[in-house]
């Protein structure tokens, strides 16, 4: 799956600019459809990717029962005051991985939200770091929570950053 | 203190454009500053922003010994799959408002780095949610490490997410 | 509120006992009472204070509305194997409150769980520290989550630790 | 490594009595020594297991790089007001598990503490859960900090909870 929706940044000017999608249709297939469908449409590119994966560079990459793969290239556009990517582009990357694995498992009819996400930043990210990647995994599943984890490796596998989160489901009012 | 850098966005088209500065010039500058004189200068423009601000929308408003208030006013292009606001987009306004807390706290020749971050989201957020407001808070600090706490509020005072975090305390080598 | 059935510990001795009365009256009570009519009969000595008091020392000893206070005296059998009392005590202690901060909140027909703990351990708490109090207080809540944050101070008022949670609330089938 | 100074508990009495050692040997033994070696004394019997182990039934049962193992018996006296096992003693079967194998990396010299535990608390632990056990390791380790996770299962190898932390690691003045 590509970000269809690609950012331009140019580091000399320090300028960016990028288009993003209406994000209500992908709204409401997310809570139409069983959790792996909605995937296997999306990486077909019958509908375009949330606006947050154009703002922040995040792309789904991988995606299978229970777990889901993104990238993101660091830029300095994600700089914070102190010389390194900022803390909440990696909860970003890390959010995303843990809430996809989770909507892997939902049945049509069922919708999540995250509750709450706790990010241990291990390393700090930056230009050197190369692409960055976070593999999420659910961990605990049931009827009305479910958990997952998820690790952040740059380009050589040293661990970035790690998490933990708490989704809860709930039936979708028909 | 206000983005000096802001961003343009436009609802009909969907496309944004934004630039920035180079961050090196901010980091370096934080590192040879006491922690309040730097946000002194950084309110009265001596420098600008971090590249964060302008990619995200955030902004620092408020700043005092030991706490540090951000605000985000929520548009179209911080939203997830699921219609709102990513919990990236909140992690992001929570931990700069706890790591510039703690910032504040700092004496010249000292560095910190945030070691992780809890957030709980508590109510979705969305563009009815209206200016969204973080103020974060030092709880505690010694010679090693710090803790902060921080709200995120929307317009009319509703509890959007909390947020706790360390944040490691490094003397630079001179 | 105190504990009815205290422990007696000897330091010289290095020996303990105590007893505790049978958890299924308190958690019968719990279900189909009122939050805060539980806490005044628990207070008056209608039904005994749950085993976790007795083994661990703490002791429930204000509750208002979505708000519980503990008290707990760091002794010897508390300790860690590096020299101060474990932080699963503290993490008891903090967990306590946060739980019951928010049981306070529930009416009758309704149940909570807690779903998960972060606690930030500040300062190490030894037998120097005196007694230690935390006080736990609801953030925010809704049909279905609440979270709550707690502070854990010593007897001169340093912060020792804080903590924050979030509780699933539940219709019990009646 | 089994719990030399066991417990000794009877649910018809609800009456436990127990005896622990001097937590000051242990200490003394943990500063001085590189971390694998303390365990394998420890394993050993050359020094007694810390207090909370006889207050609260966990032991310490397997411990290799990077790696420790714990277990409890769920009882009676482990309850809270709600019917389960408290998630205080949950978080100290964890933080226990996090902690020591971090310890396990440490050289003579260097000493830790535990800035923080997430735990998730996923499914009750009641006597029916039968022997719990908590593995812990380590997941990136610096200079200045590492952090782990930690997985509780009960005897059917079922997910009671899980967690991460992060430890500072701390030169001692000699």
């Amino acid at each position: 799956m590509t970000a269809a929706h690609a950012s331009a940044s140019s580091a000399t000017t320090r300028e960016r600019a990028y288009t993003w999608a209406d994000p209500a249709v992908l709204a409401a297939a997310a809570q139409r459809m069983d959790g792996l469908d909605f995937f296997a449409q999306l990486g077909n590119g019958d509908f375009p990717p949330p606006p947050i994966n154009a703002t922040t560079g995040i792309a789904l990459v991988e995606v299978s029962d229970g777990r889901a793969v993104f990238e993101l290239e660091p830029a300095e556009w994600h700089y914070n005051p102190i010389g390194s990517v900022h803390g909440g582009i990696l909860a970003t990357l890390a959010d995303s991985a843990l809430g996809c694995a989770v909507h892997t498992k939902l049945s049509a009819g069922t919708a999540y939200t995250s509750l709450d996400l706790t990010i241990k930043f291990t390393r700090a990210a930056t230009l050197d770091s190369g692409r960055l990647t976070c593999e999420g995994r659910v961990v605990s599943i049931g009827r009305r929570t479910a958990t997952a984890e998820a690790e952040i490796t740059d380009k050589t596998g040293r661990v970035i950053g790690h998490a933990i989160a708490t989704c809860l489901i709930m039936p979708i009012p028909s």
